[in-house]
């Protein structure tokens, strides 16, 4: 093998299992060995492994461990150089415990320690709760490997240009202090995927090849551990910001690539790239997202039940277009014959929902069973009449119209679900509320609600009927969804809307989908008030013909009820990371009892 | 009124409500005027309140409002100079967008803005997510009124002595920089209440008053805002360290002192003055804690339902400690005719219980229901039995011991608890799970630790015996738990013992409480592996005759355990922090996926 090779380790490391992961990186490095590679570099972090939560302040031998695991490594490390992540103690008085270090090993010794200095503190990142930042040293960043010198950059360090950006989270660009002093740039990452943010890391990127006429190696985690997916995408552009190889998405691998010859370039997940374009404004489009969005969710399903030791799912298909999404992706995630999908039809429920969710789950090659809850409702139902008139002695306040009905439906449904779990080893309930829904608190404590992930928590309802469409297309198998779920208006049939006489649908209880999708959209990406919307045309508005009294009742509606969701919020299980932002727990908490005015 | 009189406005904000802080802020500048105070100091942050979790990212319209609110109150000041904390935009290109910030208001006048420089990052604080640290000015920090120097320090600003830690998280004091240039530190605070907080937070300002020999204010937000319950406690040191002011202990109160002569002296909560002692060595003797641990949960609870508009609560009464406690908790916070208490026997549920229960409801004077759940529990097993028939043909390895028949009781009883408070306006039902059985795992998804609020989330199991004796013993109403609530030894009542033929106790599912509650102390105050806690002698291991084998057993059990217990927390209701550490996740999150090594 010729000289100038660098192998982009980017695997899929279990958070806190540094035994696990410091396997792993020797399985590696003895192939780098093998082919006598320049150099191999691993993810950030990767003996610790993100996210990391709050793990280091309680575990403190973690870092230890981290820094053993080294120790052990080094043995291993003849021909090729290693940079990997660890945990390194701060020993000055003063600052936080630690350092995001980098370590480089050459031929069984520990030559260096590179400590990061730019500590994100956003969104999903918390690196400033343990970790202390150290000043940029170009002798310390840039190393000399067979006459090539590579500046080092950890993840954050490389967020900083001052031309790039608009506005600088930091004083320091790191990347200025050594770019103009080194031949290629290496960054070792764990960055999250989400919507849009390929196309900002990709035109970063290349701004810094193209402004500093440098190499630019970027090495990825990949997997999923809990909220956060990595999406690999491990790459490398040339000095004139060409990209010149590109690893897997959401793929285990061994990357090589030559430092003159740059190596394979795998695709994007399809459309990827025109997703930025589309950040300025709401699109209904969501087609350029939905391959990212699929495997991105079928990884996460794949990561959560295996690294929690699960294997098998159970899940209400209730016809709709939630769980029927939910079955798809389990499906391909863990396997037809472990899943379950059961029907648990009450008197509400459609002859049609019953049978599509039939033939979605033959479509599928599931296990699917049939399972009415009428015994149960009608059971609780009277039960409840009786205990209602004793409570009612002492509050007379009752509800005129409640939920209660409605919720005993979902919550039985749940409780089949749990039971099962409990009764078969491996085994996990799934949650089907979507994004969209769960902005409006449309969802059942401990029912549909209820699960031990979520999938689709942070995918919009439009989006969803995309994706529907998408999986029929380009699954394997095509059109496992019946079109009638896809064509079907959503509701979830635990009551009657006295003014139709048929099932609630959501679109009445709510507002279209199409308008919310588009408020949460604004929320998320504008942080606009209620009268900054007012302000502005609605994708909605241009299609339908509504008047500002409507578009007004439904905004002050949607924060009406956000208010009120954001108990759910707090109680809903944990979910993919999809979204450009989400609500996952991992990056946004609203404190319940907060009382914001979000008119101005 | 003479001179040099200053007003400590301990009140209790609502987080992001700044038209309801606004009006509170003006209602007391107006009745220091009336005093002819020279100043009045607001909490830190007051107008937007605290916690602020990630509200200011979402609705910047929040930061504008605080600053709106500024240019109201402003109009209010006329004799007595105010001192409010705002949310102060960052114009610049560099750094997080705001600054937390403290206005001075003069005569109708905002003269200066004093800008926080130590942005705590740990715990419950993530200060530096949203705000940019500002060099200390001494012209900027030191104000004169009625020729009395102020220097002005914020909350984490007085964390930092350099003589006081051992350790410090930053570089710079900022009271070191101040201090000797004036005669009086104030420090508007918004501080937590915490197991062993109240000894070294007194202990550091009477260090920092007696090194410089000056005059220490501090100002404390009072109230709880979801899980975080600050105390108050705002108060007046002398030159010599000596506390000559100190308002009441969790209420809000317009606190007046003299700076030559002091003010009332409020007694802290009866026994916190020992806590600190106890801070290296775990006890049983929870005694100094009891009184601090009553009031904040009292005043959580009641905020909780208060500011979210909610004001009746439901839970079930099992005879057991648990639910006796939050029984007795949440009417001293809501008021007897605000609680229902139900007792829901099973076919498992002894004649004491179903007594006790019934007990304690009478002599707490709440609403009491019986509710027999037998056949729910039934019809749902008939139910499974032909259920889990069918899903053996897919799957066939059922456990032979499942937890399903337990469940489904602790489920059904969270139905009905849920279904009254979905039937009845303004009401919660309760989530009785203890820190303990939290940490074991030992609580049913969807059942008992399903609720609204889980008031005793944060309390071990030894402590909440003593709390329960400490209420018999000082609650106004004498002995309203009975004696055999309190003698029992728990055990959720789910299931039997095949062993004794009796029902199954906690301890001998788990271990005994007293050994348990250490392992949490052990994590939680001393980081402690696995490995440090064979090494050291548990209490329990003088009182008790165990071999080595047994102490290992326990302990890989609590860690095994306590792995399958990461999911729980993630769903469990909020909860107000109590101990030293928690496992809220304000506080604490770690990765459900996570697999430590906790052995070394």
């Amino acid at each position: 093998m010729k000289n100038n090779t660098v192998i982009l380790a980017q695997l899929n490391p279990i958070s806190g299992d540094v035994e696990y992961n410091k396997n792993k990186a020797i399985e590696y490095i003895k192939k780098a060995n093998d082919i006598k590679a320049d150099l191999i570099v691993f993810p950030e972090l990767f003996l610790l492994g993100y996210p990391i939560g709050d793990i280091l302040e309680r575990y403190p031998l973690l870092a230890l461990q981290t820094k053993k695991a080294l120790d052990e490594i080094k043995e291993y490390v003849v021909d090729t150089n290693v940079l990997i992540g660890y945990v390194e103690k701060n020993e000055e008085k003063f600052g936080k415990p630690y350092y995001n270090s980098v370590a480089l090993i050459q031929n069984k010794t520990i030559t260096r320690s590179i400590r990061k200095t730019l500590l994100a503190n956003y969104a999903e990142h918390n690196d400033y709760r343990y970790f202390e930042s150290e000043k940029v040293s170009r002798d310390n960043r840039i190393i000399e490997i067979n006459k090539v010198k590579y500046g080092i950059i950890i993840c954050e360090d490389a967020w900083n240009d001052f031309d790039f950006f608009k506005r600088n989270l930091y004083k320091i660009d790191p990347i200025k202090e050594i770019a103009p002093y080194c031949d290629c740039i290496i960054c070792p990452s764990s960055s999250c995927t989400r919507a849009k943010k390929e196309q900002l890391k990709h035109n970063m990127m290349v701004h810094t090849a193209k402004k500093y006429n440098i190499k630019y190696i970027y090495v990825n985690q990949v997997g999923a551990n809990d909220e956060l997916v990595y999406d690999g995408l491990s790459r490398m552009y040339n000095e004139k910001g060409e990209l010149v190889a590109m690893a897997q998405a959401f793929k285990e691998e061994i990357f090589t690539v030559d430092l003159d010859r740059g190596g394979v370039i795998n695709p994007l997940p399809k459309g990827l790239e025109l997703t930025l374009n589309s950040q300025k404004e709401f699109s209904l489009d969501h087609k350029p997202d939905l391959e990212r969005t699929y495997k991105a969710i079928v990884l996460a399903i794949k990561d959560y039940f295996s690294k929690n030791g699960f294997k098998r799912a159970v899940l209400g298909l209730s016809g709709g277009l939630d769980s029927t999404i939910c079955a798809v992706l389990l499906t391909d995630a863990l396997g037809a014959q472990n899943v379950l999908g059961i029907s648990m039809p009450s008197k509400l429920t459609s002859k049609e929902s019953k049978s599509d969710a039939e033939i979605l789950a033959k479509n599928l090659g599931i296990n699917f069973l049939e399972i009415p809850i009428k015994d149960m409702h009608e059971l609780i139902s009277d039960k409840f009449s009786g205990v209602f008139q004793d409570v009612s002695k002492a509050w007379d306040d009752e509800y005129k119209n409640s939920f209660t009905q409605d919720n005993i439906q979902a919550r039985s449904r749940a409780m089949i679900l749990w039971g099962i779990a409990n009764e078969y080893p491996k085994t996990l309930p799934i949650a089907t509320s979507d994004k969209s829904e769960l902005y409006m608190g449309y969802a059942t404590i401990n029912g549909d609600m209820s699960g031990g992930y979520a999938p689709i928590a942070d995918v919009v309802k439009t989006k969803l009927f995309a994706l529907a469409k998408w999986m029929n297309e380009n699954r394997e198998k095509k059109n496992a969804i019946p079109i009638s779920i896809i064509n079907k208006p959503p509701g979830a049939e635990l009551a009657i809307n006295p003014k139709t006489g048929k099932t609630l649908l959501a679109e009445d209880a709510l507002m279209p989908y199409e308008f919310l999708d588009e408020v949460i959209w604004r929320i998320e990406n504008l942080n606009q008030s209620i009268d900054n919307m007012m302000q502005n045309e609605f994708l909605y508005e241009k299609k339908n013909n509504i008047n500002i009294e409507t578009k007004k009742m439904w905004l002050e509606k949607f924060f009406k009820r956000l208010n009120t969701a954001l108990y759910k919020w707090y109680i809903v299980p944990p979910s993919p990371v999809i979204d450009a932002r989400s609500i996952n727990k991992i990056e946004f908490k609203q404190p319940i009892v907060s009382n914001i005015n979000y008119s101005k």
